[in-house]
């Protein structure tokens, strides 16, 4: 064979010659190869070299011909020894390494972050690592090995009992495992239920406004046309819905009705009366994206609408917020009719690695998911409580009226202030933040969104006075100067 | 708030009434409400009640009044205690467990499978555990805090440095990290390929005829016509390729240049350089599935062809049979001009979790990957060289010329036998088979892909034995009768 070959047992890769020479050649040639991959830089600083013992098999040499090699291009300084590490290629001259590119250090081109205010984030710092490395741990240690082949790509079934039970003890929804599906959090989800629906012929969807600027994005991008329909104090204008689906069928509605983001109010008790009654009139769907359910202060968490109108709501959660959103693991829970579409879609895609579905399910099983989110709401009370007082102390603007809940505060700047500068200059202080413009389809008033899950209570006057100074340097608007409110609105 | 409302701490959803009452009037409505729930199933066997201490400061009411309810219930059989459980949901006909449904139980409606000769499975028995939960400590020791937030869309940083080392080593392809993307498997990257390829105007692609049948299910599905062009004994028909895509222009050819599946043949060189000058002249696409270039037996694995055209190949590889499939876990090397559009299509879709990520790459780093990749080879060449003896000496048929290679057999039946015939009466003797019908477009020969993977040799005559008593048992076909063939081809 004229191609290339690559050495079997070792990885390296050496066009070796089949035929036989002498030892004293053989070492040198071998050493000759190695030197021209370091060169050419197929071989680079750091890459290990195979175990002489183990080269000299496979090429079918003694072992003494792989040392002799080794030996000498260690003497020329193209390997090192490790003791423990065995040979590695050296760094230096001969073996540079490659420039990092912008893409792989991304952190190099924009200013360092002081404090992330994203309002999606937990609080990175207090990911439960034993608690997750002891339910991986006990989940490895007992998954079956049939588990480990082809998943089922509805979810481990393990997972979904617990989910199930867990969303009837947490949040009173009456489901069967049948009807839980494991998801990839909720974004995956909402792509996943716009492919269905437009499968089936819909056209549009109505999506609150404001909102989360990727839930639009997704929507649009399965092909779906957006209809944003407008929130108030008592949640989404579910009255406007009608008029929305006169015009041409709306097919779902996306609403977070325990604590819509970013407004932070929830759907009233007649709301939730009126837009099941409509979807069950209109055939379309409800879908409950109960993001932060978890983090209400003060009071029990309102049911979701799931509970009330399980043949009409599909429901989705995730462990973005409870753990960590680099885990790419949540649910939903859908209708029975449904279940059949979404099932048959999903077959053959790829899903959570069944382990970490696994680890999940010991997790919440064994009462520790519980704990740690009993400790979490203190703590999040305590930095959202800092937080708020610290913008009302400093920061002209007030705070929307909202639930004692969830991981964020929106903050409504001076009517003309410019939000996107106060964004940039945020930006360029250290403080990764979102403004209420992107939220919105149509226009409003300036504001911030802040997440407080990622800044201590000690540092939140900090954050207020960034903002405050960058809100008293701003040139005027096109209305006036920016001039501080009355202070938190009277909800708070 | 007239709205169901879930207890905050414990999870336990109750409308507990915000007004003081006396003691003793407390703890029979606590008790009654908690019996309430058990009779309508929103508590089941099983579920765990909130500690005592918790439930009372939550309701904002004395601990006894809590321990007498539980206390009371306990004496009516809906409660039991456990010793480091708590206080749990008792068994019996107050709180019946759901009738497992088929689609949790799927193995209830069908026979038993004795023998899983799925060609597509590694020994599941073999996943490396020790080396896989010390490959998560590790990374969930090491991981920064940062990296627990919203991961990179295109792979963790530090998978795709270790990945584009690998793949230099071992499969001699030169690649930077940028050109790395890691994937949910291989699958999961030809779905991706053909989203992109469909949106930039694409029609038809190239299979190989025969092929892996959900490869072509997964082009039609991203609304791409197939266009098979079969494989001889040098691999791909390339030369029918310039007449495929005269009649409308091919897009990408999906290719196993390597070894083909289920054939089992390499492409010859001279058809390697035929194929990369075609794409290059029609500016077309080399989708190279590398699914198993670890499993070599007998030589040096043949070079990718990503390291001969990187500007036209795009190499995609996984951990599914040197792992498991469970993991979904996988790379592509993609030429540079394709890797903007494949990162923005990614921007906010779900990934691999990325703990699972830094823990491939601790484990391919520290070299225990190459190791148990060494292991797993002398292991499935030992399994393989067993069935193939088996066969020859027991079933009619004959193997296909193949390398000492792969996970798999493909077994040729005698010219007559019916193919769909033999794989049902497999199934109910408890063998998981898969048929080389599903794998073509075209009609061919009946014949049977076993994988060896999962079979001890051992066991290796009773599968022989099964196959052999099916054939002979089976009435004559249209021809004549089944008889067997002149034993192993020239090739093996």
């Amino acid at each position: 064979m004229d191609i290339h070959q690559t050495n079997r047992v070792t990885g390296l890769f050496l066009p070796w010659p089949g035929h036989r020479e002498g030892a004293e050649a053989a070492h040198q040639r071998l050493a000759a190869l190695i030197r021209a991959q370091i060169n050419s830089r197929r071989l680079r600083s750091g890459d290990r070299l195979p175990p002489s013992r183990i080269l000299a098999e496979e090429l079918g040499v003694s072992r003494w011909v792989v040392t002799e090699a080794y030996d000498q291009l260690r003497a020329e300084g193209y390997l090192t020894a490790r003791v423990g590490s065995g040979t590695i290629v050296a760094p230096g001259p001969a073996a540079p390494e490659p420039a990092p590119s912008a893409d792989l250090e991304p952190a190099r081109a924009r200013p360092p972050v002081r404090f992330d205010l994203s309002p999606a984030l937990p609080d990175l710092g207090s990911f439960p690592r034993p608690l997750w490395r002891g339910a991986l741990t006990r989940a490895l240690a007992e998954v079956g090995d049939d588990e480990l082949g082809h998943p089922d790509p509805l979810g481990a079934p393990a997972l979904r009992r617990t989910v199930a039970t867990y969303l009837r003890r947490v949040r009173a929804i009456d489901t069967d495992p049948d009807r839980v599906l494991i998801t990839q959090g909720v974004g995956s989800a909402v792509n996943e239920l716009c492919a269905h629906l437009r499968a089936s012929g819909a056209r549009r969807v109505v999506v609150e406004d404001p909102s989360w600027p990727r839930l639009r994005e997704i929507v649009r991008r399965q092909g779906l046309d957006v209809v944003p329909v407008g929130v108030d104090d008592g949640g989404l204008l579910v009255d406007l819905l009608v008029a929305a689906d006169h015009e041409a069928p709306v097919a779902a509605v996306f609403a977070m009705p325990t604590h819509q983001f970013p407004t932070g109010v929830p759907l009233s008790a007649g709301r939730r009366r009126a837009l099941l009654d409509w979807a069950a009139q209109r055939d379309a769907w409800i879908v409950e994206d109960d993001y932060d359910a978890e983090f209400r202060y003060d009071r029990h968490p309102v049911g979701a609408m799931a509970s009330l109108g399980p043949e009409r709501v599909i429901y989705l959660g995730s462990v973005s917020k409870t753990l960590s959103p680099s885990l790419h693991l949540g649910w939903m829970v859908v209708p029975a009719m449904l279940r059949p579409a979404l099932a048959d879609r999903r077959a053959g895609m790829p899903l959570v690695p069944t382990l970490d579905q696994l680890a999940l399910a010991e997790l919440v099983a064994s009462g520790a998911y519980d704990r740690h989110l009993r400790r979490m709401r203190r703590h999040y009370r305590r930095r959202r409580e800092a937080l708020l007082a610290a913008l009302v102390h400093a920061t002209p603007g007030r705070a929307a009226p909202s639930m004692d809940a969830g991981l964020h505060v929106l903050w409504h700047l001076p009517p003309d202030t410019n939000e996107e500068a106060v964004v940039a200059g945020c930006r360029r202080a250290g403080l990764a933040v979102l403004g209420l413009g992107p939220c919105r389809v149509r226009s409003g008033g300036p504001g911030l969104v802040l997440g407080c899950a990622n800044l201590p209570e000690h540092r939140a006057g900090d954050v207020a006075g960034v903002l405050a100074g960058l809100l008293g340097a701003l040139p005027p608007g096109p209305h006036g100067s920016a001039r501080p409110a009355a202070g938190p609105a009277s909800g708070e």
